[in-house]
């Protein structure tokens, strides 16, 4: 056990991910680090939130076979050309934009995924291990803006 | 990036949430952002943590088909009429209750949402996106008590 | 409400878990406990994090014959026959080892699970409910050594 005891600080930053298609696993690990660094905190942990419904976090081995097979499994869980009322526009009335795009898929492969993902940091380290890498799950297609990811740490 | 150092609160709040029915999505969001102003802490994070096996945190878009697709999805991750150990209490012999009643789908359905969810705070605000809300998913039946969600606001 | 002012202290704790078989439910609740006593950081949160990317963590009711129904449902979302571009070692590149077992399910059951779970800590107590019991879930097999589960405690 270590404890640390000092005033505190918390330092906020917003990545900016492109993405292309989905699912997709995009490697946020090394932008993490580099945060980490810059924040000049040592010991207490990483937030790791992603600003999207359609857009999740995990950690995960970064092994392409892999990743695939994880994207084969969400395409499992809620199949994209299954039915969603989500996706009836003719008769759904909340939250329609001008280019509103079919994604209800999107939305319950989320569900079984998560927004949020917390890593405890120690001695100026994320306490990852051997395997793990922090990833960003884009759930929908055709996304022209890049996903937003809050990147927050908290500690001494 | 922002740095704030300075000494560290902690507020609590404990929410008592009425549900009818299940799955059911409660939208909490609105109690979390007057919790926060309450705490009168401005950067930090929300932590939003339920005390129940059979009631999850998450956060998702509150489009009412969307709901009930995410409803359905879970219905048929645990389907409510599939056979669980947990409902055959003739063998049963832990945690047996006068009310018990057979839930094993609820704690399986459970078992892929989660129980917490964490979100930063900046300048005063949930760093929620444009679509982000915060539900407390019923996945029981016949709750004659509210649930309980803590929110846990810490920072500066 | 509740708001406590102070300075910060951070305590860091690691798990050593031994599992073994998969799935595995392995109730840590106990070290956890233990862990916040000699902390002795009283208002907070405690963060626990799996260190691998196939023991996961869980907050779930400690019931044996539930545990078993959850472990149907893992294998039932990932079966451990099915086909995983992670077990082809034919093709597989990255990552590879000497001792490298097909295991692309554990991975897909864990991608449904998730890493870490935060629970508040309240006057010096977790603030789980009456059938809240943390898990590390074991969901790879033939581990040789045990799991690296870290319990983080912050606060004041």
């Amino acid at each position: 056990m270590k404890v640390r005891e000092a005033s505190f600080s918390t330092a906020i930053f917003t990545l900016l991910v492109e993405t292309t298609t989905s699912p997709e696993f995009v490697d946020i690990t090394d932008k993490i680090v580099e945060s980490l660094g810059d924040s000049e905190i040592k010991n207490g942990c990483a937030v790791v939130f992603s600003r999207h419904t359609t857009a999740a976090i995990t950690i995960q081995e970064n092994e392409p076979l892999l990743l695939n097979d994880m994207a084969m499994l969400l395409e499992r869980l809620a199949p994209r050309n299954a039915r969603y009322g989500h996706n009836d526009f003719s008769i759904r009335t909340v939250n329609m934009h001008e280019d509103e795009c079919p994604n209800g898929h999107s939305h319950c492969q989320h569900l079984t995924l998560g927004s949020s993902e917390t890593i405890p940091v120690i001695d100026g380290s994320l306490a990852l291990g051997q395997y793990q890498h922090v990833f960003v799950v884009e759930l929908d297609d055709d996304k022209m803006v890049p996903r937003e990811v809050i990147v927050q740490i908290m500690g001494v």
